[in-house]
């Protein structure tokens, strides 16, 4: 670790601060994403929603919405009923609902028409008869349900049940000197990226019959290579024949990592239309699509010696999934696996229910699955420690790893530096010197977390590359990457050009990105689960040594020395001993004197490909341009091509590490939150959080810290405000207004250390750095809480209102917590007027100037 | 030859009519041609013509100009004073005159303004002070100069000469029985070409200077990787920081075969003012800015036997250049290099003068070369079988080659179907019976000419493949060509896709062409000299080997067979034996029964990468979608590669075909003009044309049709209407109504006759389609002319006035003519008035009906 400081030469790109290289287009505004996308005869699609929670559709009728003058077409369930959802399970999602709907902005129909104002006032023309039908909004209500199911075929409306043992729980909580037993929740939280969701699609339409052909989809995606699949299935159509384009994203932290419906709507529309149809979601549908972390109820119980040492966890896990399979199955699977890889657990015991209620489908949301869990555990242990009357640092430090390592349940961890995220949060933090000693309202609280580098196994199929990466350099001295990694913002095209540049020995100035297009680009499963760095990265660097082994071998004839002795660094290929051993990287400012020399003794040769030097003179050294076509001369053409799939000893087994938990490295995190809490108004701020994480390398660190920040960021929103409100499966805050993510005025600073661990199989020893940072946060805070006022909190958000009820309880005074109070009433009906929408869809920005009571703030009501 | 109708089930794919690919985006109107792209804070750039034809420029003052509002800057020649031009010789030109003015049309300053009326306006304003020249319009008398050159280091405006000399030819001529001695004429033409020439060219503009960095260019050009160069050169910017696209092209003809000005002078425009900037010529401009055949005058003397055999060939030829060297070099070596190869000619003379005149630059036009020389040649045959009294069929047929075989100067034959044209016909037009029978006024005529199927010695560098082409395919079946050639409606895109579908043994619909541009292809160096189908196809063919090697090695692993029993066509891959032999082609027939069953005892898959069978059963048969898979999982990533470049024994003798005449194959045609003549009008009525064409294999015969066709009908352009008309320098028809190309209604039946001699080297055999015939129709014409009505016209193009002069002549009556007879003679004024137009810039579509004298055509005008 820190092997970038210990030896600042040994990389010339890599563990540089770099400004990301996409960022010319997004500060002048000249960047594009899907929205701001036209094509010649591009129609507007608009969705028509269900207003109820769980109906059967009796009628759709389109007669009225066709007659209007503009209206193209439209599109109902039964134009696309093939049944589409995340692979390789969890098949039950159609275009447009087909027999009934299932949640209140289920989509119902979609009008085409010529612009937007048409489309939208065609749909308060389309009626709907619905037959209702009991719905459920709470999984442990749904999980009774025997008549009126979700899905037929899902009994009790589980979507999926795991029930794990690994050790022997009953032996480990037996040794047990102290055992807690508590039930955790987290409530629902969704992405609120910044770009709304939206998609256009376009059919080459063939001039002879007239009939859509061959897709063009441009999307704002995390997996463009899942939605040609998709679309393939939907659509039933070959995958050759689509064509899926990523432009800029903005934002998508999972809500944009599986197909959701506006992509497949659209494909559907433009075929019926056979003409370009967009769809771009409003901000509340964007709410409505959801796909965000689910309302969790953690049933946990944990045991430890005196000592500290942990002796087993059983956990039961209820989460409320919404009405469609999505992730589910990945998430409660999660939820178990990784509750094994953080500390040295020697029994553990897991029971998850992925159940299914009448709401929006839950999907990946950033820490996916470890996040809520991990507030449980890691506040369940803060309790233990008070309880051994133990340093709540000293119990985490007392149950590391010893890596290397498998855990109990199967996960390999190569590189650990968790002991050092600890010990360096607790040492900038001042830990030993002020914790519990900061005064009544103020208090310090410590947390851990980690997170996957990817999944292992691979949710398509085993045998395939989960990321392949080629490579073309061109006389020009051009280097051209081809990637299907999905840059959303998160830096992904940055990093594949600074591990190229570098395994090639060339400057970043020369070296092109081409993403995330089906057609152009090789196959990466996409930007989730933080697997693009490792994978793709490690894809690239292959790539890359495929054509250096050419480039070396040509330049090793030209130069008469050993393949061995060529030294690629700086836009310089030279022999071994041309400079002084040691100092390589300073080869570019001791060539170029040399260079300069030469070039004044010869004439001016503008085209950059050849160093001035006689063609009879054996060089020692050559510009990267001209070993370009020294290698071209001698192989006709330069492409290299990668693949990375993670090996077979990092898939865990099929019963322990259960398909998707095992990655191929893990990160880690520790996290110290300082808080201040107000007793009369219950309000919680953090002042400050020292976040340490384990990014095996930090390719750059700008962008690890960016990641790091922003993902504490995340978790503090879900800490203290961020909650999704239902009333009779109607979402009461669908606005960003009213949903409150933090402002940049709300949020406290946050100190991020860099810790290094090189891992083995990371590309330069990187490994995620994106998401494992959120899952501390949470818990860091609940016991700062703890430290400053001595209450437990054990929902999240710790909203004003929990926290005074919770220092009530504490002096023997409850009230229950009602967090649609303030709501107006109407709500519903209002919303089923409207046809789906609570924001008087297309009448413009009047949300609170008309109507400042529809949805009052819980967090800022008084009590 | 006619291998694919001897054996009809050899192929697939090749030789099948096809449509192009690319018809969908050309047919309905989506597809965008570069005048139609914008860029987000795009401005326009108009670009100042020179008034005068020779003059040095004192004094150019913008400052008025400036001060318009909406003009963003003005750029001059001293913005970007590096020279440029065609590789490796003539730089000659910079974006804009520097030192002085070389003719009426030269490129003087351009306005960038926010839209094309300001910077109409703005041009008015700015004050140029000329220094008047001495200036040459007759290449003769330019020849002559020794003070006020052109080109300060060109010696009596000479741009180029070659004096070549193969056999013996004095003993030739000593050993023939009738001499032929006459001087031939061929007037100025251009190409035409639908669409206008467009250039966008935009700079990356780096957020934190604020200076352009990376530059990306839109162009409708031939050569996008000339182009790249070239843009390096004059902006002193590595290439790979530059980004050339090529969007639809509508038309090249050769006149986008080298960098036109306009290209240059966005991409300076774009860099002054730091924003995009889009110059599209105005038609006038088109004719302006030239690049087309040379006003040639060739006096060619040529001796043969009694029996029709030629004994030697002597040619004297001057091109008038115009003011730049362009494609001159090239022009003016292909005039004499390809003299040799039609017929077997012993003894070869021939001097070659380029010459710098103070008119427009002309450069390659189809035909590139060849042309003018070969009406020449087939007149003067013609005029000794006459002499001899020898059918003119026979006497062509007396001095055929015998292939294979290297001609006098060096240029190595291997395929040769001209004997088959000749005879295929005189078949069709019924020769024998009909030829000198017709009556007076109507007559047969015949003449052969023949092309180069691409250069052998790249004009740029040795040791660099002329085309490289790359290849994808993913798990989802699609073959994804990546191919640098430009598609400029001749069909290319399609030729590549079929070549690599026939090679891997897939249907067309899954293959997809990325193709032209620098950032994505690797290189192609152009679409010019017939060289895209034999040399990109070669490089495709090679590349889709690559790929096809990794799938049969998997499949023979999967199939357990040898790998020489695995075979590929029609999307399935199949152990020899499977289906009976000779029913290969059938294949797809034969095994869909077999599949059908399958797929009914399955489930649905319905991700159609793998045939419905147990996974353990070892197949007989795959879809190319299972072979993809699992080659996919035996290689990781199926990529390939494959460059062409024609073989060192291709390449002629430097002394000999003198660097760029020889070619890895030569196309051969054959064609009879049935023609009328009016002796009262002096018309010329073309009634039919047979052309037969030796194309080595017609890969898609719709498309040689369609080129063949093209080719003759532009011969009969040249040979019956088209000519620039020149008055001091100063163009008087730059416009397509004045030009008078032959619309469809003047246009005759051409019946194309393919003949296939199937090229040992060519891919499936191919050579040159495109250009071949054009050079046979002016003489065919010429020679029907001759039977017609008893005269020879030695000068084209063979209008009414020269008919009428050479009727008259024959009959002892002079007349000289004067082809701006009719002109009005205030044009050169009004011109100047205008600042560079004769067509009232910018002011609406009046030519005709404000001032309908302005061009009086000659064609029409009466005696």
């Amino acid at each position: 670790m820190a092997d970038n400081g210990k030896n600042g030469n040994q990389f010339s790109v890599i563990g540089k601060r770099i400004a990301m290289i996409d960022s010319a287009g997004k500060t002048t505004g000249a960047g594009k994403y899907t929205d701001d996308l036209a094509v010649p005869g591009m129609l507007i699609g608009k969705i028509l929603h269900a207003t109820l929670p769980h109906a059967r559709i009796a009628k759709i009728d389109t007669r009225k919405a066709m007659l209007l003058e503009g209206v193209v077409c439209v599109v109902v369930g039964t134009d696309a009923p093939n049944k589409y959802g995340i692979l390789p399970v969890g098949h039950d999602e159609t275009a447009l609902a087909v027999d009934k709907v299932r949640y209140v902005g289920d989509n119902v129909a979609c009008v085409v028409a010529v612009d937007e104002q048409t489309a939208e006032n065609a749909m308060e023309l389309i009626e709907v008869e619905y037959e209702p039908l009991p719905a459920y909004f709470d999984p442990e209500e749904a999980m009774k349900a025997t008549s009126d199911l979700i899905h037929d075929h899902k009994a009790n409306n589980i979507e999926k049940d795991y029930h794990h043992v690994f050790g022997d729980p009953d032996a480990g909580f037996a040794e047990a000197d102290e055992i807690i037993e508590g039930r955790y929740i987290a409530n629902e939280v969704t992405h609120a990226a910044m770009e709304p969701h939206s998609t256009l699609a376009q059919f080459d339409i063939d001039s002879q019959t007239g009939q859509p052909t061959k897709l063009t989809v441009w999307s704002s995606t995390q997996v463009p290579y899942y939605l040609q699949h998709k679309l393939s299935i939907v659509l039933d159509m070959p995958m050759a024949q689509i064509r899926v384009i990523k432009p800029l994203v903005g934002g998508g932290f999972g809500g944009k990592s599986e197909v959701i419906p506006l992509e497949i709507i659209a494909a559907v529309a433009a075929r019926k239309a056979k003409a370009p149809v967009k769809i771009t979601y409003t901000r509340e549908e964007v709410f409505w699509a959801h796909r965000g972390r689910p309302r969790t109820i953690v049933d946990l119980k944990t045991g430890v010696k005196r000592d500290g040492r942990i002796t087993a966890v059983a956990a039961k896990v209820i989460q409320d999934g919404g009405a469609y399979c999505s992730y589910g199955v990945v998430t409660i699977l999660y939820s178990g696996a990784l509750l094994g890889a953080l500390y040295d657990i020697p029994h553990i015991k897991y029971d998850g229910y992925r159940v299914l209620t009448n709401k929006p489908a839950c999907g990946a949301m950033r820490g996916h699955g470890t996040v809520n869990v991990r507030f449980a555990f890691e506040s369940q242990l803060d309790e233990l420690a008070a309880k051994i009357g133990m340093d709540t640092a000293s119990i985490r430090q007392k149950n590391l790893l010893q890596a290397p390592t498998i855990t109990v349940n199967g996960l390999r961890v190569q590189s650990y530096g968790l002991p050092e995220c600890i010990e360096k949060t607790v040492a900038r933090s001042a830990w030993h010197a002020r914790k519990g000693k900061l005064g009544r309202g103020r208090g310090l609280g410590i947390a851990c977390s980690h997170y996957v580098s990817g999944a292992a196994n691979s949710i398509i199929r085993s045998d395939m590359p989960h990321s392949t990466v080629n490579l073309k350099l061109d006389r020009d001295g051009g280097v051209v990457i081809y990637t299907g990694a999905s840059e959303i913002g998160q830096g992904s095209d940055t990093m594949i050009a600074q591990v190229v540049a570098e395994t090639l020995g060339c400057t970043l100035a020369r070296v092109k990105v081409i993403a995330a297009d089906t057609d152009l680009t090789p196959i990466d499963i996409g930007s989730y689960s933080s697997r693009v760095t490792f994978m793709n990265g490690n894809a690239g660097i292959r790539a890359a040594q495929d054509v250096k082994g050419k480039m070396v071998s040509a330049a090793a004839k030209r130069m008469q020395c050993a393949p061995e002795d060529v030294i690629m660094r700086d836009d310089f290929v030279f022999k071994r001993g041309v400079v002084p051993e040691g100092e390589e990287h300073r080869a570019h400012e001791l060539l170029r004197v040399r260079e300069t020399r030469k070039i004044e003794d010869g004439q001016v040769l503008r085209d950059q490909v050849q160093m001035k030097r006689r063609s009879d003179e054996t060089p020692e050294y050559m510009s990267f341009e001209e070993a370009v076509a020294v290698a071209l001369s001698e192989h006709r053409a330069l492409t290299g091509t990668g693949s990375y799939s993670p090996p077979q000893e990092a898939r865990g087994g099929k019963h322990k590490g259960g398909g998707v938990g095992p990655s191929p490295a893990y990160s880690y995190s520790a996290q110290v939150a300082e808080v201040t809490v107000d007793e009369d108004t219950g309000v919680v701020t953090v002042q400050k959080v020292w976040a340490a994480h384990d990014c095996g390398r930090a390719l750059n660190p700008v962008s690890v810290e960016g990641q790091v920040i922003g993902s504490v960021w995340m978790g503090l929103g879900q800490a203290l405000q961020e909650e999704m409100v239902w009333k009779d499966g109607l979402l009461m805050n669908p606005g960003l207004l009213e949903y409150r993510s933090a402002s940049v005025v709300e949020s406290p600073e946050i100190e991020c250390i860099i810790v290094e661990s090189v891992d083995p199989e990371g590309p330069f020893g990187a490994k995620e750095a994106s998401e494992g940072s959120l899952a501390a946060a949470i818990p860091a805070v609940a016991n700062a809480i703890y430290d400053a006022v001595g209450i437990r909190l054990r929902e999240a958000p710790f909203t004003p209102e929990r926290v005074l009820a919770a220092l009530r309880a504490k002096k023997g005074v409850a009230k229950k917590i009602d967090m649609t109070e303030g709501v107006d009433p109407t709500a519903p009906e209002r919303f089923r007027e409207h046809g789906g929408s609570l924001w008087f869809k297309g009448k413009g920005p009047k949300r609170h100037a008309q109507d400042p009571s529809v949805v009052k703030n819980p967090a800022v009501a008084g009590d």
